[in-house]
């Protein structure tokens, strides 16, 4: 598995896209409304910031209620998600996602419960 | 700039070691005691994952008594750590260290403050 994108919870994704953008040399490689959300990817070498701003109501919103803003989750790229998700199940870690469901940029994704990763919320991505 | 690591705390780094090496195929690539905690670096294609666990009192035992286990921050290489930090204070950013000093794996290191990049705490790690 390989790094593909650090996901990032936030109330203002334009003004962090710019000030990353600028501090980090991460420019803009995509953005779209997808569930109720505006999502930008910044591009760094060897991978991307996921920019995560909630327009309604959602999962994002009540964890930036919670939570406040910041690192939302760590996402591995995968070329075969069914066969990732496989090793995950039989490894006894469960699950968010039992099967692959589509994500943002027109990915299948999938989620592992943070409770059998440490604590961390990790995704699976097919890309 | 480029991914370099995710970090993680945790209380039982071996324990999450063993845990996602065989998820994520993901080996120990390095680990050492420093600054009173356990680190260990498990590697991906592109990037590690530095799991983090105190030994003693110290701010990643703060952070897991006040937030529990989970992603930490998320550090970005340069070759230049200087001049990294110089464009950040030109921007404005607040540093948690002003210059760089000595991290873990022998790399000189450098945070920034989250509250000046949207509440992600930011490694800068010279390699």
């Amino acid at each position: 598995m390989r790094f593909d994108h650090v996901g990032v919870a936030t109330r203002d994704a334009a003004g962090l896209a710019d000030s990353f953008s600028g501090l980090l040399d991460a420019p803009v490689a995509h953005e779209e409304t997808f569930e109720g959300m505006r999502v930008v990817f910044l591009e760094l070498d060897g991978g991307y910031f996921e920019l995560l701003e909630p327009a309604e109501e959602g999962p994002i919103r009540d964890y930036l209620e919670r939570e406040g803003p910041g690192i939302h989750h760590v996402a591995l790229a995968t070329d075969d998600l069914p066969a990732a998700l496989d090793r995950a199940r039989d490894r006894g870690v469960d699950l968010v996602d039992e099967e692959p469901r589509p994500g943002a940029w027109g990915h299948a994704v999938a989620f592992l419960h943070p409770r059998s990763t440490g604590g961390v919320l990790v995704e699976f991505v097919e890309v």
